[in-house]
């Protein structure tokens, strides 16, 4: 099959598009700090006006190394991540960080935003850091964080650090976008180890295991590598192509660990490299990410189509909810548009 | 605006339809268990061989009084729908239930389904009690139990029960299905009315404190009292139309407080009945079906449409991966199919 089949036209149609001079994506690219908190709080916000701005930095990404941090609250995720940055900062790389929390769509929630760490790195150029907080629906959060993740890559940040609040489904999902994903544990925590197995194993790669001057350390250690024997075993989980997981010890707020701990985050990119891991993860990154835009665009369009013709959802609703219309029907014919 | 406008041409062009002899959906309204337990693997595992037969039932729902039962593990909820059906059966009403349990799409997790309790309703043809894993990915989980629900209605049970495993997201979402929902607390749990606050509080018709007998009952009604109070007043929560949430103790274990249960989710249907709330919820419910029916639709038309024009989805995937195509840019080709 030629090239021209797969993409059915689609690459002399719509070329990949370049960023309009002055618009927020040239900005963007210029590396405008205000420029790419503006456009992170569009995607934030869910506006539609994102989208051309994120069409014309798309070009521009793929750069950026992805690092996701998760673990549940407690664990000590933002000390690690601060010491993260200062040591990527004494090697010279810029940084970008996204603080991802999936708060409730009922209470609003409070956005991690100023923490004291933030003041830390403020007056640093080579580093940015932005909160993320889900105001819509369920499943725009990876949206959301995967168009932010390209922000910081188009601005030219070397690292991106995405650290999450929890381990729930949202923040798995999260992870995804991400090259390697560190799970970050306690010591004593029989429930946090049982709480992992729920399902954050799928997108581990690195196990920190943080407050190791604290009792039970070792056993902690030795637990997680029997979970990931058993799981090995019992599931074949885990990468096949020959990734072993490692398990590190560290103090974050003593900063001990800290280099190891990016060193095997780098092992397991040059792993990645080396191999197809890659271009899997970014591919079915790329996949998930269009079929969702797919769903979003065909919605709003069919939406739009009814309303158009008279069929305003909130009126065909209640005539369904009076057993005048089937839904299937409704959906049907609206499909057909 | 005329009907005809409003529906644009559906009542005519699509008749609700009725079931077919022989149907799946015929035996379900013959009351045939064998039928509807096949209906309702059928939903479960996504088959879109159960959409027709939905079709078919949907003229013939819409008749049973639908009662959500959620709160955390640990709360008795097993123990107190059990003793509900055994009320609802001694006034002669029949019941079927729902047990939803939304398990991690990565570990497949346990089914409810064989619990004690079956076997105590197992001979009685009155009751009909199913359990319902999530098999597909988020948000699949209340299509499928509406689509339940559904079947039970028409199978003509009296009272549907969905009882929930936990208070998450995807469990406050099924509980949007009923007409009235009860939250289980147990007296002691400052963090379980903690957690309450996160969401469930937006679908909460009745309270129901279980475990009454044990120490802090009192101060675990007065904090729900003061939990509720504030948040109408910060707020505005709660049914604006003057429903005010009754707290009621109970030993579900020793049948106390039982009765006084069902009369309290008596009086809010009546409520509901009375005005507008029913149809509005109702419409709520019919809304978000819609959008749901119309999404999953759109979709598959949309990728069966990119498949046929040598458009592979994995094939895309891994081209934007590698920038040779913006995501943006397919999404918007594939829309136009």
């Amino acid at each position: 099959m030629s090239d021209a089949s797969h993409d059915f036209g689609l690459r002399a149609a719509a070329p990949l598009r370049s960023a309009a001079p002055g618009s927020l994506a040239a900005r963007v690219l210029d590396g405008d700090v205000r420029a790419a908190a503006r456009l992170m709080r569009l995607i934030d916000d869910a506006q539609p006006a994102a989208e051309p701005e994120l069409r014309a930095l798309f070009p521009h990404t793929g750069r950026a190394q992805i690092v996701g941090i998760t673990g549940n609250p407690g664990a000590g995720k933002s000390t690690l991540v601060d010491r993260l940055i200062a040591h990527l900062r004494k090697q010279g790389r810029s940084v970008g960080v996204l603080a991802v929390d999936p708060t409730s769509p009922f209470t609003g929630g409070a956005i991690l935003g100023d923490r004291i760490r933030m003041q830390d790195h403020a007056l640093d150029a080579g580093v940015f850091i932005r909160s993320l907080a889900t105001r819509g629906q369920l499943g725009g959060l990876s949206r959301a964080t995967s168009d932010c993740v390209r922000v910081l890559d188009a601005m030219g940040k070397d690292v991106v650090l995405i650290e999450t609040v929890g381990v729930g489904q949202d923040e798995v999902e999260v992870c995804r976008l991400a090259h390697s994903t560190v799970v970050v544990v306690v010591p004593g925590l029989g429930d946090d180890i049982q709480a992992i197995k729920a399902g954050i194993l799928e997108v581990a790669d690195l196990f920190a295991v943080n407050k190791a001057d604290r009792e039970g350390a070792d056993r902690t250690v030795r637990d997680l590598r029997s979970m990931l024997e058993l799981n090995h075993a019992m599931l074949g989980a885990g990468d096949p192509a020959g990734w072993e997981i490692p398990i590190l010890k560290m103090v974050a707020t003593r900063d001990e660990g800290i280099a190891e701990l990016w060193q095997a985050i780098e092992r397991h990119h040059a792993f990645l490299r080396s191999g197809p891991g890659l271009l899997q993860r970014e591919s079915q990154r790329a996949r998930n990410e269009l079929v969702e835009l797919l769903r979003e665009r065909l919605l709003r369009e069919a939406l739009q189509r009814l309303a158009g013709e008279g069929g305003r959802l909130d009126d065909l609703a209640q005539r369904i909810a009076r057993r005048e219309l089937d839904p299937y029907a409704v959906a049907e014919a609206a499909a057909r548009g």
